[in-house]
């Protein structure tokens, strides 16, 4: 693979995972331009004005780019992949996405170009934060971590030596996964711990007969449900576009609730001592030997 | 109230809360002397080494002790006191305790004493942590943390005059609630989600068909489960010894997850947005104004 820089790497996107990977990209002088295409005017500028990118981009410049990232919320990439599908696109040019689900973006690649080309990659970083938009954008909010991977048995090995390249840059460490595996390790990590936060927040806001019932939470309830801070609407996506899995793990965790409820109203001390034990040893276990953020 | 140091403070179990406060009383100069009692050998012994108290107590000490401090499990404090009980105390000896349930406490204490004694005021320091023992015990653990009172009328206003006056000095926030509303309020803000994490990570470790599930997720997971890391035979008794307001806000909680499964069956887009925007409104209304730790 050469290690020239790629002459034009256009996002079809410019929020916080867009604009990071760019940061990183021009760090390490892995394009020689980088251009945006945004729905937002104001982030376009502020991409530019942050030296995010070099410019912003049209439609027309897609033509030319070598690698298209789309970094577009879930819900938006079919739209996108349409407008893509009509255009003149340079051979060789590589598209990949930064997508939180996997399945559903290849349904909606798919829809939009008949079948998934060889030379689409699809991607996911998995280093959510609570902030979001361009303005969070940081060069190093990769490294050292995890980057998803679920290439297709027809995806181009070239594609794919680009887009790893590309992210190997970053600092991250890249995993290859199916897209179903993905989708149900996600949701299992990610989602469900999003969901579950939004509604233990929500519950008590609305419930709470005590005005100032945050004002006596510690570090604990800070710690746990601060990705409820997360971007709403992002969320929403998310959930819609993994529906199904995401449905029943919450089944599955209200059965465990309930085996918890019954527990604890026989007093059975020793059954709530062995869940809270065993879970305790799965955490430590994973986190003693955490060699990543 | 005078500023003189009080002679002899006597705490009764000596892990990462009953240290800290020692600590700092040390470092503020509050105590003449400070000395532990404690089930284990191994933990007073550490806890002189570390310079946590000046010596270890027995119980024949006590009856020499300005204030008693009960910092062991709620589980166990009606056997402690029953030891109290027993004992010539000094006069105007304070006793206090550092439960993180308040109703539960109250009514060993009765149990033990036939009624709650007027110098003996109920107390809660809102700084857990998911380590424990007297090795991580720091004389800044209580700094702009909250402390929550819970005197009852007739307790004695010089008795909880002594032990705000011994919290002050940790640099904490003194609140003073009643009893109930002291442990609806933590079942919201710390039991409910310590049992909702301990619950997931259990769910996912028992579940799983991905042994390295742990390895794909990111700093969302880690935090909405760090306090499943807490002690489990600790967060037993909390469960236990709140047993009626936790189940209740179980079973709230349960309803909230059947509602956003309705939605999101019925791809309620607008809905689960709606839920997922107020809490993310809740939390960061509160957490901007955020003045202590």
């Amino acid at each position: 693979m050469s290690e020239k820089p790629l002459p034009l790497i256009v996002f079809i996107g410019i929020g916080l995972i867009g604009g990071s990977w760019a940061l990183a990209l021009k760090k390490q002088g892995m394009a020689g331009k980088i251009m945006a295409i945004d729905r937002s005017m104001a982030s376009l500028h502020r991409a530019c004005e942050l030296g995010v990118i070099d410019e912003a981009a049209n439609w027309r410049d897609l033509s030319q780019a070598d690698v298209i990232v789309l970094s577009v919320p879930v819900g938006a990439m079919e739209e996108v992949c349409r407008h893509l599908a009509d255009l003149p696109l340079k051979k060789n040019c590589v598209i990949t996405d930064t997508g939180s689900t996997k399945k559903s973006v290849l349904a909606a690649v798919s829809a939009a170009f008949g079948d998934i080309p060889t030379f689409f990659v699809p991607g996911h970083p998995v280093a959510g934060r609570e902030r979001s938009g361009v303005e969070a954008a940081n060069s190093d909010l990769f490294a050292k971590h995890r980057v998803i991977l679920t290439p297709l048995e027809h995806t181009d090995p070239y594609a794919l030596g680009v887009i790893s390249r590309l992210w190997l840059a970053t600092g991250a460490l890249i995993t290859y996964l199916g897209a179903q595996e993905h989708d149900e390790i996600l949701a299992a990590t990610s989602h469900l711990p999003h969901v579950l936060a939004y509604l233990l927040v929500d519950m008590l806001a609305l419930q709470s007969k005590h005005e100032a019932i945050f004002d006596y939470s510690a570090g604990g309830f800070r710690d746990f449900t601060r990705v409820a801070s997360s971007n709403p609407e992002m969320w929403r996506d998310v959930c819609l576009e993994n529906q199904d899995i995401i449905i029943n793990l919450l089944i599955n965790y209200k059965k465990h609730i309930d085996t918890f409820i019954e527990h604890l109203s026989a007093g059975q001390a020793d059954e709530i001592e062995k869940i809270f034990t065993r879970a305790k040893a799965a955490r430590d276990a994973h986190y003693q030997k955490e060699q990543y953020k």
